[in-house]
């Protein structure tokens, strides 16, 4: 199959870990006989550099013209205290809400070789399978007004939780869907004792629960929800909510499992164009060391395979062999624990290749 | 000395625990030779039962005229589907706006005689001594306006997240002097990459620093404090956020210790009445069983002693008198691990007078 593929780095160790997928696509396309059109697009920190904007129209165009879009990470202390415009993440945030990507997926997995780097104990991570579905174009993100007021002396400032019914509705079902083919359940969390959003969340699910009549809805208030995810993160299949919610409660959930740098996400579109990115951030301490673990942008592109070309076989020989790889012993360094070897980026590409 | 404590049970366990409390308080003050005068006020379910209003009139009256609150719980699922006037949270919500009681203050402290019942590994644990400091009378939780609009067919809704910059002033101090009096520094949580409430917040706690030379502020993202708070809770002294995140941080740290009947808290008010609260809720499920954990309302009366009235030997008693008990290996159900034999809630509390 012919695919294109627009690749979006972005900084610090996003250009490291993308270079490594890129190098798990090639591998993939000489071995099933594809064909991936690769090309680059700036976005972030580095598009900022080179034409003062965050998302360049050209990084757009590429987008619409590719079948899926992959994300390295954005973001770096060198452009922290510049005014929003100017900012890495606007340029993230300005792709999610062009391209209508609303609802980030995120996949967490406990691998049972990697227990040791879990802060959890061991009998607290067995069985954990969840997905995390969050909503990713609405809510405090997007709403306005988004500004400041009052008068000199009693300054005051003003952020907008905004969500259309509709939005809810579709990120909803989308996760309803998942637990469909999953076969499980969905927890919906929100803040029902408080917002009036939350209650219209909440009106939603109901809703929609009622036409997937066999997906058994749970839900469950977002402060609790933070305690069950630590306290008992087995007991969770599909949870699903709101974008800033979502944001804490997927972070968090990630830093379970221990191992942040293993960790994929995709972001669905309705019109079929989707953007995958590992779950960590640019992480400007180490970019360019050649330290970053490259696992959570392979398995990001394992998810494209599947999700966006229908490479189910392709995907899976992906994550079989990252698992071959993890059980051999090998680690990158935020995997090892300290005094023990490990591999560098391109190594532990390598390595995976080698197994696939 | 005499004292007056307006004491509000509320629903669920929280008459439990607050009897505990005051049979706790009672056993001091025939020790310390003190009058403490105890009046009982109803709010949340309870009064809404009796006379249609989760805040009666007689009870802010009692508060008022006392010299500290005792708060039990609120909410039940009795009252879950009532509308938001009449639901027990508003009674809460109500206390806390009305008193203007604007610094909720939670330490979060694990007990090395109950490291097996936290979720993290006992390497994690080591250490833990934080306190959080969360905004309470502001935010998305208070914001006009909270309320749908639309049309039928494309309904929306909108909550609002509003903030006076004189209100992130006096809660970042709050933090800032706390931090002094523990030798400690200060973490401030935002979304200052997102939220303009979060950049103004991140001058706020600037400023503030700049008069508290020698206590560090660092500035932390909340999805990253969300995983920090699990994988290095030691790392924190003072934690100070606004609102929303401080009520998803400050449940996700509580179950860190996994110890969450055992929490206590304090919401200041700049007035002078404080209000004093177990930080579990009132746990339906076991309501009226003999069975909660009254170790959380008991602290919270001893911090009710100490900051309200300056009797440090008081609270430092009843805490000792905890510790001992907790090391004796005595523990309720809560605590026990499954098979082990656990103690009532009144049988725990006689212990804990005993050892006073
Ligand atoms: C970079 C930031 C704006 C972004 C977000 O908050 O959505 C990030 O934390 C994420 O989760 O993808
Ligand atoms: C009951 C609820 C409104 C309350 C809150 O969200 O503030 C509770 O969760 C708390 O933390 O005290």
């Amino acid at each position: 199959m012919k695919k294109k593929i627009a690749m979006l780095p972005g900084d610090g160790i996003g250009v490291e870990v993308a270079e490594a997928a890129a190098i798990v696509l090639k591998a993939i396309e000489q071995q099933f006989g594809h064909a991936f059109e690769m090309e680059i697009g700036l976005i972030g920190g580095s598009a900022i550099d080179d034409s003062g904007n965050p998302l360049p129209e050209e990084t757009l165009k590429l987008c619409r013209e590719s079948d899926a879009i992959f994300l390295g990470a954005v973001g770096g202390p060198k452009w922290d205290s510049n005014p929003v415009g100017l900012r890495p993440e606007t340029g993230l945030l300005g792709l999610r809400k062009t391209l209508n990507l609303f609802a980030n997926i995120r996949p967490v997995k406990t691998y049972s070789s990697l227990a040791a780097c879990s802060p959890l104990k061991h009998e607290v991570l067995q069985n954990v399978d969840m997905v995390i579905v969050r909503e990713l174009t609405g809510g405090l993100y997007f709403g306005k007004p988004s500004e400041r007021g009052g008068r000199p002396g009693e300054e005051d400032v003003v952020d907008t939780l905004y969500y259309k019914r509709s939005d809810m509705q579709r990120l909803i079902k989308a996760a309803f869907d998942l637990a469909s083919v999953r076969g499980g359940h969905v927890t919906s969390v929100d803040k029902a004792n408080v917002l009036e959003s939350s209650r219209m969340w909440r009106e939603v699910a109901e809703e929609t629960a009622d036409i997937f009549k066999d997906i058994p809805l749970n839900h469950m208030l977002v402060d609790h929800a933070a305690m069950r995810i630590i306290s008992s993160p087995s007991s969770f299949d599909v949870l699903v909510t709101e974008n800033m919610f979502g944001d804490i409660l997927s972070d968090e959930a990630a830093m379970v499992t221990g191992s942040l740098g293993m960790l994929p996400s995709a972001s669905f579109s309705e019109q079929g164009l989707h953007m995958y990115e590992p779950v960590h951030g640019s992480a400007p301490d180490i970019a360019g060391e050649n330290l970053a673990n490259p696992i959570g942008a392979i398995l990001s592109a394992a998810m494209m395979l599947r999700h966006s070309f229908s490479m189910e076989e392709e995907a899976a020989a992906i994550e079989n062999a990252v698992e071959q790889v993890l059980k051999s012993g090998v680690r990158t360094r935020d995997l090892a624990g300290g005094g023990e070897t490990y591999l560098t980026t391109s190594e532990m590409t390598k390595e995976i290749v080698n197994a696939l």
